[in-house]
């Protein structure tokens, strides 16, 4: 038996230097706030390629080793997923530069909660940030989306 | 434009005590050797609520706090996609028992090596051992099916 569904598969990096991590400053309207680098998967691509070219054509670094720490993921009413790799990068390469998606600069860890973060991101961080934690998980109850961390 | 892909997600978990890592033998004809428990993603499933039913399902263990650390992953002439969750887990209750897949014994890590692995085990062994290691990734060259660890 199949059990494989239609699935989109991105991911999202917190890039780190010492205390500092890197974030970006969105200016899309439907996902405004801080966040951190990353976006779709291509066709074929590998999943660690895929990261590594986020990040370099959103802020100009090339990461090496990128870590994966973690899955945002969710079941739609079709039946089909979405999942986004969560990553950790502690050595890059080149110089930082903004992209058309908006500005990104570093910022310490600690001051990010003190921040306007973008949709769900306080939650994610959890992920990025707790050993214990792999999983950013959506699902329906009684036809109201709930989510939980595992 | 969507890049979603059908997709089938499984997992795969090393479960430790101390030096001593959880193998199965697998009597499956076509994926003989040791190996590590798990299997698929049902739909809907939370991916950790996954691999922890798969490790109880096929051990007898209900693992704590699964921690995701790698895929392995590939793309089919048809472009669907096909991934397997590489997970490592320190802690966990319960009692072993044998399951219908074959035997399930610890086994010193260092013994591993010497032994008669499953395909690939060797090279997914890397991944789940090597923290600058996230994936193992084939791909298809000129017609013919290649790896690399990224």
């Amino acid at each position: 038996m199949s059990r494989a569904a239609m699935t989109t598969i991105t991911n999202m990096c917190m890039v780190c230097k010492g205390d500092q991590v890197l974030v970006q400053d969105k200016v899309d309207a439907d996902w405004k706030g801080l966040t951190f680098p990353g976006g779709h998967v291509e066709p074929g691509e590998s999943m660690t390629d895929a990261v590594i070219r986020e990040v370099r054509e959103e802020t100009g670094l090339t990461i090496a080793a990128p870590r994966l720490c973690g899955v945002k993921d969710w079941t739609n009413d079709d039946g089909s997923r979405y999942m986004v790799l969560l990553y950790r990068a502690d050595r890059f390469t080149g110089e930082l530069r903004p992209s058309p998606e908006g500005p990104v600069f570093w910022m310490d860890k600690g001051e990010l909660a003190t921040r306007k973060l973008s949709n769900d991101m306080d939650e994610m961080l959890k992920v990025f940030l707790d050993d214990d934690l792999s999983e950013f998980f959506y699902f329906k109850e009684d036809g109201v989306w709930k989510h939980a961390l595992k």
